[in-house]
């Protein structure tokens, strides 16, 4: 720890790597680092796309610096119990959580997923939230050689099998399953969820601007819910013409 | 027939409740009736979504008055045979052809969709249209007390799933189906399709305007396709703010 900070009445330490972002439309500072992680806009689309339960339990997994629980601790008074694998970034959550006065309402654990059943009791979870690696792992594969950043967006050490599972075992009936992925593996992500007893309810897709492929895929799935109703929310887009955000992503980063 | 009518150097006969309607973006005259049955959007933007063979064989499915084959024959030398239940539908459709000076390349056979291997042989098509029935059967639901259109929307003589088998069984090895269809079907068309064979490959969601969630779905398989590179093409819109066609409808209509 080489600096001490203050944020507004709170001190936390950084490392000499490390910065505080703020995200202005929840009002949350976050503790990020070029080198270790830094969270991208798919958290903030995922922190606003579910409806978010004003109480109960809240799991965030692979939570990383913990911006997604962060970005949603100011809509609800729900517990939010974050999972992370990597001790360097739950480290940062968890700095972050002090940050931001939120330790009585976040509690961040340094362990692989497939261990969750040892923070959280099984059929508790309301609403289960996952920025998940997006990339299937394929040893021969190019990747990121820093090996925070690897692990974050490969599926090195967990895939979407094992997440859907976990998830399924964690939420109550009726609860519900977010998740924030790359379009290209939706097919897969249908099989898995219906493999473990969650129901796809509604998806959203995002695209880069008009005329674009979508690039992100938001979807949701109720634990033991009714095969019906599927919806496809309204489109957004990242960027209008003139490559600024459009205005439902500035509301989302800015909150105007 | 009570009617004679020239369309162009074309005699054809019309019965008292049908009109000839045009589609300027392909310059094509059809035959429509309200009593009967009338083409909507779905079979425009159907046949604007696959990309058309130049040649070899297209079939639709379901095939109504023959708007969607008769759209596409412009854009291909492709024979295009079209296979419709009701005979009052298919005589339309076979009135428009010769219309449209099209019998050296369309055909239209009065026929069960179950039966079309009697008038096309299997894995001999290229690319098979279909704008089916959206509705599933449920004895006791409400229909539309005109039989014709009650066939047309409901799933009472074909369902999703036959239609997918046929489709399958007609296409060659790297045949494309595409369908248009209801977003609240999609999980079961994508269960349809993966059973018979049928690899989904992209969708595109058409939304009736922003802020809206979508009410078309287009959706293309290949028959024994890789499980890879799934895509989400760029939404539609059929309405602007205004209450008008969206640029990118008006251009499948009017051609402007």
């Amino acid at each position: 720890m080489l600096n001490v900070v203050f944020g507004g009445e709170k001190m936390v330490q950084l490392y000499a790597n490390e910065r505080i972002d703020q995200l202005y439309a929840d009002d949350i500072k976050i503790i990020q680092s070029k080198e270790v992680f830094s969270f991208s806009l798919d958290a903030v689309l995922l922190a606003n796309f579910p409806r978010i339960p004003k109480k109960g339990r809240i799991v965030d997994l692979c939570a990383g610096n913990g911006a997604v629980g962060l970005f949603i601790s100011r809509k609800t008074n729900a517990e939010i119990i974050q999972i992370e694998l990597q001790e360097r970034l739950a480290d940062m959550a968890q700095r972050s959580i002090q940050l931001n006065d939120l330790a009585n309402q976040m509690k961040i654990y340094t362990a692989d997923l497939k261990d969750s059943l040892a923070f959280v009791a099984p059929d508790s979870v309301d609403l289960l939230v996952c920025n998940p690696p997006y990339f299937p792992h394929q040893p021969q594969s190019v990747k990121n050689p820093n090996p925070y950043l690897a692990i974050a967006r490969h599926e090195i050490h967990t895939n979407l099998e094992e997440i859907v599972a976990m998830s399924s075992k964690l939420l109550k009936t009726n609860g519900r399953l977010a998740l924030v992925h790359r379009p290209d593996r939706f097919l897969t992500i249908l099989d898995a969820m219906r493999r473990q007893r969650l129901v796809p309810k509604h998806v959203q897709f995002v695209y880069p601007k008009n005329g674009k492929d979508a690039n992100i895929l938001l979807i949701e799935a109720i634990k033991d819910g009714k095969e019906e109703g599927f919806k496809v929310n309204p489109p957004l887009f990242t960027y209008d013409e003139d490559q600024a955000y459009t205005p439902e992503i500035r509301q989302m980063l800015y909150g105007n």
